[in-house]
């Protein structure tokens, strides 16, 4: 199974790599950088990164969505929310790290379901779309194929709870350890709220 | 002050991006992502992205050196470390993750001083320069100007620990509040030994 990972100018980088870490351990699965436009895409600390447009995925994908400093103009993008909609539609799951919940939310495919974000961003994210059930206390939220985490770090406590779902939780355990990673393995314990 | 960030085929991708989101919250710092030939390097994790070259690095810098596994063939470069030892000399800081504490070894600039590194790769990494004072229990060394860390996350809890040194313990437990993570603050801590 493909992993998209969805990149975008100013995302936050760390909300990217922490992910990509636990995520790029399962030897079946293939990383992608992806982008609207497979342009180079620079993060919001200077990082420029190569990238596959949207357009090149296909079969069953799990689709990361980072968050960052660039969300605050796209939510705005009609046409990329409309390209984003139909990618979160497609996928098999879907990941957000901090506001990269606001993205999803702009979609609308987060109607009537729990989601969180960051909370030092929580009172934009929310005003983003006031149909979506916004939790703020929460390191992260599981919904049907959806995940959603607070800010930065708690990217990669969720990508171990994702894995812990789809593996076992032994299997994001020796993760963690390999690591060296002290994992808040608790998605309902937030000490930042 | 320029951050320079040394990128190389293979390296473990956050073995830099843990330092590089809390390095690059200070503002009077430049980041800059650097190899030997200043081309497309590609991550572990297949993340390819631009470099510039070494020899565009001058001023006053802090160095930070990766692991991964792209560090078992490059000790054995001689013109790569030759040049790592001439930019770590110059260097003001020099900051290494993971396995990336074999390469600062080989050297031979850590001779006389203690240093630790990831514990899954310990015999390894103590292996190509005995004259190194090897630490094995510790989340990160702090010896001089050279920072060391165990592996992979630990990167993340040296760099807070740097800021600290540097500007104060406030200043790294405001970052670490931002970034919603919970920092293990205390050097000689170590569960992964």
């Amino acid at each position: 199974m493909d992993i998209n990972i969805l990149l975008f100018d100013d995302f936050e980088s760390l909300d990217v790599f922490d992910p990509v870490e636990i995520l790029g351990r399962l030897k079946e699965h293939n990383l992608k950088f992806i982008s609207m436009n497979g342009e180079i895409i620079k993060s919001r600390q200077g990082t420029e990164i190569i990238t596959h447009s949207f357009c090149e995925t296909d079969g069953e994908y799990i689709l990361l969505i980072p968050g960052g400093q660039g969300t605050r103009a796209l939510v705005n993008d009609e046409i990329f929310i409309q390209k984003l909609y139909k990618m979160a539609l497609s996928s098999k799951y879907c990941l957000t790290v901090c506001t990269g919940s606001a993205l999803l939310a702009k979609t609308g495919i987060l109607n009537g379901l729990r989601a969180t974000s960051n909370k030092r961003a929580f009172d934009w994210v929310t005003s983003v779309n006031k149909d979506v059930l916004w939790v703020q206390r929460a390191r992260w939220i599981t919904e049907g194929k959806f995940y959603t985490s607070s800010g930065v770090s708690a990217g990669m406590d969720m990508a171990l709870g994702f894995i812990s779902d789809l593996m076992g939780m032994s299997k994001a355990r020796e993760i963690a350890y390999l690591m060296e990673y002290i994992w808040n393995d608790d998605s309902s314990e937030d000490k930042f709220v």
